[in-house]
């Protein structure tokens, strides 16, 4: 059996945001045993699991990031859009666009110190668009 | 209901290739709900979803790539098939061997920027295979 | 239809260990088509799909991995959980925490050269936990 429902997140600004709370509040009853699969509808943005305990981690996120992928490199050229654009394109590969979650006992079966991060790579997003669908 | 069907892709040059309409055409006809899975079904190859539009960002994915995983790094061991071919594989794992769409009104529900990329990480990486699943 | 397993791996040492073995021994028979998904339950390991031939390919990944993600950065500032843990937590969602692989004739489908790897990002990581779900 399919269930599948749209979730739009409020804007985030640009970083690494715990979003757990706010997806399960907006799930409908879950399945006793499952898999969720979480699609962000955006290439300039990812989703992750991660630490869901300590803000730090999600602050080095942003700064390690950064580092990684810089902006103003001389040899890009998709540079039309803004300097955060073809960065925030190549984070959303390398993070990833979508995750998977096992339901248990109709609950997202995390491990205790993973949450579900919305990651926006852009200086301003807007509203990001989800496509959660459940299986089971 | 699970679907499952085979997909041999055309050889294409190093680099990051719009494969959506390529993939489209070749599946059977879609559920109303359901999720389609995409493994390639090798180690120096990715799968990815990004931005469907400019070239150029297909571009500068290569370019960088290349510099955040080069080649000829004297401290990589495994030399023996070609420089191109380790950094293949940790780019492979970097990116990701799959991808999971969810399908909506029997067609791919992808974002409007959203396409398949297949990622060439080898000089010659002759034609690659794609297991699709589809389930419902 | 879907079943769920808890698959609790041996302690590894820091570095990429090929588990495909492991794994397939601990699984129920497995349906004729489907899909299998694995997650590992936590923030500072992975789980990749690359070369399951040659040692020296993960040998390599150790190597990679560690000069991408430096420990003793001085900008990241999660550091009290020791030198390896941020690095860990960067590296889970680089590599990320999921794979899928289809299921066909009742096996695993990986191509001929693909094997599954446990990324173990800490010193001392202890047993990590592996929730697997089949849907067919």
């Amino acid at each position: 059996m399919i269930q599948q429902l749209i979730i739009t997140l409020p804007s985030f600004k640009r970083g690494y945001h715990l979003v757990t709370d706010l997806i399960e509040r907006q799930l409908p009853p879950l399945p006793d045993t499952g898999l969720l699969n979480i699609l962000v509808q955006h290439t300039s943005a990812a989703i992750s699991l991660n630490e869901n305990a300590d803000p730090s981690v999600r602050h080095d996120f942003e700064t390690f990031m950064n580092k990684l992928v810089p902006e103003n490199d001389p040899s890009l050229t998709h540079t039309q859009e803004g300097s955060d654009d073809m960065p925030a394109h190549l984070k959303s590969s390398l993070i990833g666009a979508s995750v998977n979650i096992p339901i248990t006992h109709h609950q997202l079966n995390l491990g205790t110190w993973q949450g579900i991060y919305l990651c926006e790579f852009r200086n301003s997003g807007g509203r990001r668009k989800l496509v959660v669908t459940i299986m089971s």
